[in-house]
């Protein structure tokens, strides 16, 4: 089972998700209502934490929620950990073996919170150290790089804002997402030319904002992962704020747009960029509005609402990931230094 | 008033910080205390967030706070924002004046949530929207890289912790803070023969846990905005879950140390770098412990105690930046692209 293998299954993964992890998303959805949490605090690495951010937009702008990121260092190796009081702790690992997750959680549920895990393992000690457990269902993931583990967290972060503050059409939005995938990942041979027109990059900012923020992030990691381009994330906004010194002429800037609100923003941030030279590629399902200020676009079809828009995305930034690993020379199913499993402390 | 000129008033600007801001600190402490909030929100941008990252651990490990960055991309142009039932905001900013930050502190002021400006312009409209103002007396910044206003920010950040929680030892150990910061200066030398070796570097990676990650991307930051090297901050655990990938022989990790329960996790992360062919810089006040895994080390003169220690940390990676930027022909008082005040919506 090859990276490619495991990308291309992604369809039929979140098709499984779908039908299966309702009444967990539910279950999850009726604990937050009725323990009315001051904060949501999620704790995860790599590419969970990237469902995280999705997660911190989605639930704060769908259900009102405040959504932090936990600071796993504070549950470790230092004093003692913070009070809990009015949190509400959610694992995110698709292992669910890194240690220092497992001690946000068990800290928590020591301190007598309430604490779900979202996990491709359903007997792994995360899963064991939380009251809830939502499996992912993805089926055993071999490559290195996660693809079909991240669309599956991102589907059910997803299910729990449908079950937190439903809306009309929820439904069949969500069931639309596979045949949404099912049209990005068609969009293969294009993403491959474009990818490899990138062949000899060694640096990148990647941008995005909002919901699209979390994307931005996960095509920078897996940038880093398979093709070894030091791609660094950024929110629009942020990268304003200091690191744009860094773009000169011919430097890559790589931007998700899948929201209407944030699109004069991000075309305004990127004919600037422009300005100073950038070579700008935006990864959109609204390709129209950014033909002035993209040198290249990868369009994303459009066939669920935007508050879903991200999981097609992400599947045109693995896709490109890939092709620009293979264009640079290397294998993606054998990415240097990283094992499959991180256990951090 | 160039950078340098900034940089080295730093020993001056904190003292008469230290004097001034004890009881808006004490204010800032007495509020929370009575509000016992379930989380505190700090919206921040840029060198600001960075000072967030220092109180996310600080008030966390010695308060037993919950602390979270708010993501002002709710407050801004999507929908509804977030209840904040539970939060207690606060906003940093060196100039106040972002209107995605005072839309923060506005929605929470309205929400009837207590407030809080942290800011080099008690007259901004951050400062107007918020319950409490801690003037950082830093004086007119006029560089554009922060430097003065940021070690103010840390100071405010720690005099809080201090009031939050007091220890035997705590007035001694913040009054020792300006000749700490002078002791950091009087290594300006060593460490601009140190940047002068790393004149040609286009990448690295900037290493930290715990307190030292603001370090860590405060440095960072310093680095892309006056030398344009793509330099990218991330934990040591999260550096482990991915992005370590990009290490190929020659590329420069840089790493912040000054926590001893951090000592050993952080030189086993640098030996398994350095046998990737990481090139290793180690910023701490523990050079022996180091010996083994750095290339070279930046020794911070050990005169407070660790929680204190980030302060004359940054400050010698902010003279690192400036001579790097010189090292590599460019003018630290004119970075590209860049302005003062940055408002981002």
């Amino acid at each position: 089972m090859t990276l490619h293998d495991e990308l291309t299954q992604q369809p039929r993964t979140l098709a499984r998700l779908l039908s299966a992890v309702r009444p967990a998303a539910a279950e999850v959805a009726e604990r937050v209502r009725s323990t009315r949490p001051g904060v949501i605090l999620i704790a995860a690495r790599g590419t969970s934490d990237n469902a995280a951010r999705y997660a911190q937009y989605l639930w704060g702008e769908r259900a009102g929620l405040t959504v932090g990121l936990a600071a796993p260092a504070l549950f470790g190796p230092l004093s003692a950990p913070p009070a809990l009081d009015a949190a509400f702790v959610v694992g995110i690992s698709q292992s669910g073996a890194s240690p220092d997750l497992v001690a946000v959680v068990t800290e928590a549920r020591r301190q007598g919170r309430p604490t779900v895990a979202i996990t491709n393992d359903p007997s792994s000690p995360l899963a064991a150290a939380a009251d809830h457990v939502v499996d992912l269902h993805a089926g055993p993931e071999h490559a290195v790089a996660a693809t079909k583990t991240f669309t599956a967290q991102l589907a059910v972060v997803a299910m729990i804002a449908a079950e937190l503050a439903p809306r009309p059409g929820d439904a069949e939005a969500l069931s639309a997402v596979p045949d949404a995938v099912a049209a990005a990942l068609a969009t293969e041979a294009a993403v491959a030319a474009c990818a490899a027109r990138f062949a000899d990059v060694q640096r990148a900012a990647v941008l995005g904002r909002g919901l699209d923020l979390a994307i931005a992030h996960e095509w920078a990691l897996k940038t880093q992962e398979l093709t070894y381009v030091l791609a660094q994330p950024a929110s629009t906004a942020d990268f304003a704020h200091g690191p744009r010194a860094v773009v000169e002429p011919g430097f890559p800037v790589l931007a998700v747009a899948t929201q209407e609100a944030l699109v004069d923003g991000t075309v305004a941030s990127l004919a600037d960029l422009r300005g100073q030279g950038a070579r700008t590629l935006v990864l959109t399902d609204r390709p129209g509005a950014f033909a002035d200020v993209a040198d290249e676009i990868l369009v994303i079809p459009r066939r669920v609402p935007e508050w879903l828009a991200p999981i097609p995305a992400v599947v045109v930034g693995q896709l490109w990931a890939l092709h620009l690993s293979r264009a640079r020379g290397l294998d993606p199913d054998l990415p240097r230094a990283l094992s499959k499993v991180t256990r951090t402390r």
